[in-house]
């Protein structure tokens, strides 16, 4: 049969849509291994927690699968009460989404149109960028400074460009560096009136004491993302949670699939939150780990660089080519890592925590690595 | 602390966002537990599936449970390749999503802009129009004509606004009325070229086999919607995917979620497509409590109409004042029911099958809530 150009699919798409390109912010590990055509031995490129969620989190799951015929509670009630418990806040300046991915994109959706821009670090999560572009906004980009995000610096650009958004992680990906909670509080203060901080937590539970942000869950300047992918070890389960005040917290009912939640999920998350010796065991288990991947890259005459997170960037001894060459050799050993996307923040590749098992894996093939490397050098 | 009128977070939403309302498109069952301050007995108003899942999903899904720590494959490859052998089509036709719902949500966004228009039946499915809306779409409806949906009416009213989507879900909710595949196809022919067919087949694998439409999979002038919420019992794994052209399909690249799917829920809607013989089960179990609904609802002077879904409207002997009286007194009975939103269809309520625990619950309680509206009448 034939068809009229204008019944093709792209000249029925948005201009804005049909402008942007069908790309995915990362390829997926389960892709990484259909391509090279066999698993991998340890999977530490996803800063996934490999020590796995609380088993209460796992029973509580699997007690929900009996209810799986049943949509589960749009409003996540159950959850959002045990998350306002656990902040001392109220329930209506929680907001629960599948992951921060979801909730960044329906945050931006909400407040960045064609013509509105954003700030972030150059090299920073591309998922924020992905929704920033989808949206029709325009990124500005500000470096990163002695490997960390530049507070101060994406604040001043914020001002000059008149952003709507600046986004801002605390621990950061992929360098695991962090500010102190006093210095981005102090450095909130100099955000403009138009612009909301994001203040992307993922990896807070796992970061030091003095990393938490002396600011009020409900400060109408900042909102604030949580989720269970890490210190929670729930990737899986796609549950992230925003704070804020609840003005703005309300305007997702505006926009979210209101039904989106799995209901299986929303239980793992509860029984994840209400373990709080589970997370402290998660704690201890990924500061041996960060050791214990400084120790195997020393071994192998590299540097790892300090981490508030359940990863760790090591120098691969060169600039982006050789880590990108390293990523490559590792994942050729079976051994899955990624790494920064700028430099000189590319200098490093970006390894995540796992239990012993993986480590041992690690061990193995980091020097057989840089062996194949001075093979093709 | 005192703030400046412009951070509000009214004020930083888009104009868009600004203007949309605070709503939900569907109150949950959950939340009409809460006000009433008692759970339900029976769950038979959001067109769940009370049979459940294939055993086979369920033990999938709990086996997955121990690999929840890692993020699901945001490719969907196993699920989209054994769903390509089920359509007898290529991977490339398919993509999966949070539901029909988040579906929805990507193609409005891709094809709906400000000034763009789609055409409905008034009374259809309030979810995709929470979705037009959201993106500055206007809405023109058609109305239902011996309550089914009149898709050449509606493709008529499509060419005249020039419409960029059509939405018609074949059987329909609320009515659970249906038009032959044969009749599908020789409607669209009279598609116009720039207008895209969404047919939406929720209820699809509960049909008489003539319901079938005999597209193709990749006609480009049709997307259709599939879900594992009602056939396959899995509402609470927020599983859907669409069909149709590659072109479109690889068009949600662009925009959706990637990393979004629950990694038990591909594990769960894998196994469930496989269990054939589980979805034969299913088929009956629905025929017959359709009889039992129409039965129940003879028994207490109600007409039942004929239905090609997991639910029934029942004429509730008035208007819709009486059919929204007779929805609250069940409630207060305990039994959950909806009913349509547009006269002359809410003159029903709806009703979802179920096992036999809740259709006895609702034969008990039907007289009982008509027994209350002739007190208060």
């Amino acid at each position: 049969m034939t068809r009229t150009k204008d019944s093709s699919s792209e000249a029925r798409l948005t201009p804005l849509a049909a402008a942007l390109p069908s790309s995915v912010p990362f390829i997926g590990p389960e892709e990484l291994e259909r391509r090279r055509g066999a698993g991998f031995s340890a999977r530490l490129g996803a800063n996934e927690n490999g020590f796995g969620p609380s088993p209460r989190a796992i029973e509580a799951m699997r007690r929900s699968l009996d209810g799986i015929w049943q949509y589960g509670d749009p409003a996540s009630f159950d959850l959002r009460m045990a998350l306002a418990r656990h902040w001392d806040c109220g329930a209506e300046n929680i907001v629960v989404g599948n992951g921060i991915d979801g909730l960044l994109c329906d945050l931006v959706r909400l407040t960045v149109t064609e013509g509105d821009c954003i700030v972030t670090s150059a090299g920073a999560y591309p998922t924020f960028n992905y929704h920033v572009a989808g949206f029709g906004g325009t990124i500005h980009t500000v470096p990163y400074r002695d490997d960390a995000e530049d507070l101060p610096a994406l604040i001043a650009r914020a001002a000059e460009v008149g952003a709507k958004l600046v986004y801002f992680a605390n621990p950061d990906n992929p360098m695991g560096s962090y500010m102190t909670g006093d210095q981005v509080a102090r450095a909130v203060e100099a955000l403009p009136a138009g612009t909301l901080l994001i203040l992307d937590e993922a990896y807070a539970e796992l970061a030091p004491q003095e990393a938490t942000v002396p600011l009020a869950v409900d400060d109408p300047r900042v909102i604030r993302m949580r989720t269970f992918s890490k210190g929670y070890g729930l990737a899986g389960a796609r549950v992230g949670y925003a704070l804020g005040a609840a003005e703005l917290i309300r305007a997702f009912d505006k926009v979210r699939n209101h039904f989106g939640m799995n209901r299986t999920a929303q239980a793992g998350a509860l029984a994840a939150l209400e373990d709080a010796a589970w997370l402290d065991h998660i704690r201890a288990e990924v500061a041996s780990s960060r050791d214990r991947i400084a120790a195997i890259a020393a071994a192998n005459g590299l540097t790892a660089l300090p981490s508030a997170t359940n990863f760790v960037c090591v120098e691969s001894g060169g600039g982006g080519d050789r880590s990108r060459a390293l990523v490559a050799a590792l994942g050729e050993e079976g051994i899955f890592v990624r790494m920064p996307f700028v430099a000189p923040q590319d200098r490093c590749i970006r390894i995540s925590c796992g239990p012993e098992a993986d480590m041992a894996q690690l061990e193995m093939a980091l020097p057989r690595a840089l062996a194949r490397l001075d093979q093709t050098a």
